[in-house]
This record gives C-alpha cells, structure tokens and sequence, in this order.
C-alpha cells in the first residue's frame, strides 16, 4: 500500500475557488479510480489556508494510473494557480 | 473527527533507534488509548530518513487524554534526540 500526503498552501483569497476544484478532484477520484483505498481532502485546523490531500492507494501502478487519468490531469494543474507555496507531496509506507 | 500529521526527520545514523520508540509509542497507544481510530508511522519512500505517524481521534478529549498519557509523555519526547529538525504538527479536520 501507498500513502500519500501533498500538502497545499492556498492564497487566502483563493480558498473557495481552490476548494471547488479540489473536492471536483476528490468526487471523480473516487468515482473512477480503481484500486484507490482512500482519497480525502483535509484542512489544518489552525491554519485554514493549509490542506492536504491524504491518499491511499494498492499499489504503484493504480496511483500511476490516477496521475495519468484525464481528471488528474485537467484539475490539479488548475489548482496550482491558486497556491501560495508549491505543493509538498510525501509518498509514504506503513512501517509498524 | 480529528487528523493528525506529526512529520519528524531523524538523524540519518539514529534511524533504528527512533524506530525502535515509534514503534513502541505505536503499539502502546494502539493497546490503551480508547477514542484512537487509527495511529500508524510510515516512512517516505524516497526519503529513509523522513517518517510521518499519521493519526485519527474521535475528538479533541480523546486526543488530549492521548498526550497526557503515561507512554506518550515518556515516550514521545524519546524521540527528539534522533530528530535533525524540529517535528512538524498538523492536525487536520476532513473537508470533502
């Protein structure tokens, strides 16, 4: 299993647009991505301009397949003009 | 529910030992604290020395009874000596 988290710090004016377009992302991740476990967006609770997107995926392959898909690659490129700081993206494994 | 990304990056010779009481603070926390969805670590892929014990709690008492806890209060603060940088907190609230 793959864990991912990708941390976004959005521009404080651009909070609605961004979340717009992420949880668009959200829903057709879901939707249409096999082999995806888990795929939420969350919100710092003290700082609400940073989110991240927690990620669970089987394998390599469905997450390459998801980076490849037309809904990654037509909304996460947009989120992007609405950010502050680049996205930081850990791919992470369990180790316990 | 509350999210937590405790992200810690360990001297890269102290790895076993900061592995060694993660894994410790993991399983006592599994056993005794009641209110814990989930409390895992994982560690970047690309990165060995970067690890991240991400975290779910019904609610903020549950939490806080977690970090007044006998093994985190001793357990927890273990861990600074392995660290190169200071641990990074974020706690998340889910938004999709």
């Amino acid at each position: 299993m793959i864990t991912i988290v990708a941390k976004q710090t959005v521009k404080a004016d651009k909070i609605a647009d961004f979340l717009s377009t992420a949880k668009q992302l959200v829903e057709e991740t879901k939707r249409s991505d096999a082999g995806c476990i888990s795929y939420d967006l969350y919100q710092d609770s003290e700082n609400p301009g940073v989110f991240a997107f927690i990620e669970e995926w089987e394998d390599s392959a469905v997450l390459d397949k998801h980076i490849a898909s037309k809904h990654f690659t037509e909304l996460f490129p947009q989120l992007g003009q609405f950010l502050d700081v680049q996205t930081e993206i850990v791919r992470y494994q369990k180790v316990n």
